[in-house]
């Protein structure tokens, strides 16, 4: 099954109700608009864009990440993640391999890891630091 | 592919390092320690649990559920979740599926919804409303 948001927006209802025209911005992402409410995040990485949840001691970012982008490798606070659609190669420690939808992973604090895209890829990450990304500054 | 954070579990390493004996505690779930020492939700119905990732204008809940659980029909703000692990048969107004790892939905607010449940889940949701839980109160 897909997510059952995507047929909600490609699917047959609400028509011409007043959600209508909001449902359309989000056409094309599992990610409704109380999620890309949320504050972006500061991220310098090509490709990649993501909303924080911010909690008093924990981060969580939900993703949006092109086919072309490229994470190198880096290491910080522990991090456990989860495809929530497209494909994923992670390589955390000296281990590779494909992510898909719903296939989650834990990274011990301190441990290595990288990732490129097979293509357009969701991914949901939850940092025990309340401090791992800043907001974007919007200011411009 | 399983969730590697089991694999990770049940599979070959880390063999007796510090985190040995912590990684044992989370046997059987997908979640590690730093999702399960997030606050734990109240919630009055047998068999759910949940721990709470609170955010300025927003809630998000990790939920461990029994195959027994019933979540009656019930309504509130928007809400976005995702099947971690485990089956969920899911009533979304009129219509039902069963929605299993990986997959998502998106609940408008005030649309009833109901769920039971074929085998033990993990079910992570996003709602629309920092008040939707309450921590438990463990001095009690």
């Amino acid at each position: 099954m897909e997510c059952n948001v995507l047929g909600w927006y490609f699917g047959e209802r609400p028509r011409g109700g007043p959600e209508e025209g909001k449902m359309k911005e989000w056409n094309e992402t599992p990610y409704p608009d109380m999620i890309r409410n949320l504050p972006e995040i500061d991220v310098p990485l090509e490709g990649v864009r993501g909303w924080l949840l911010q909690g008093a001691n924990t981060q969580m970012v939900f993703f949006d990440i092109a086919s072309t982008a490229e994470v190198p490798h880096h290491s910080h606070c522990a991090q456990w993640g989860l495809v929530v659609e497209g494909e994923m190669e992670l390589t955390i420690g000296d281990e590779t391999r494909i992510y898909r939808k719903g296939d989650c992973y834990f990274i011990p604090e301190g441990v290595s890891h990288g990732a490129s895209f097979l293509t357009r890829a969701y991914v949901i990450d939850i940092f025990d630091d309340p401090s791992r990304y800043k907001e974007k500054n919007t200011e411009g």
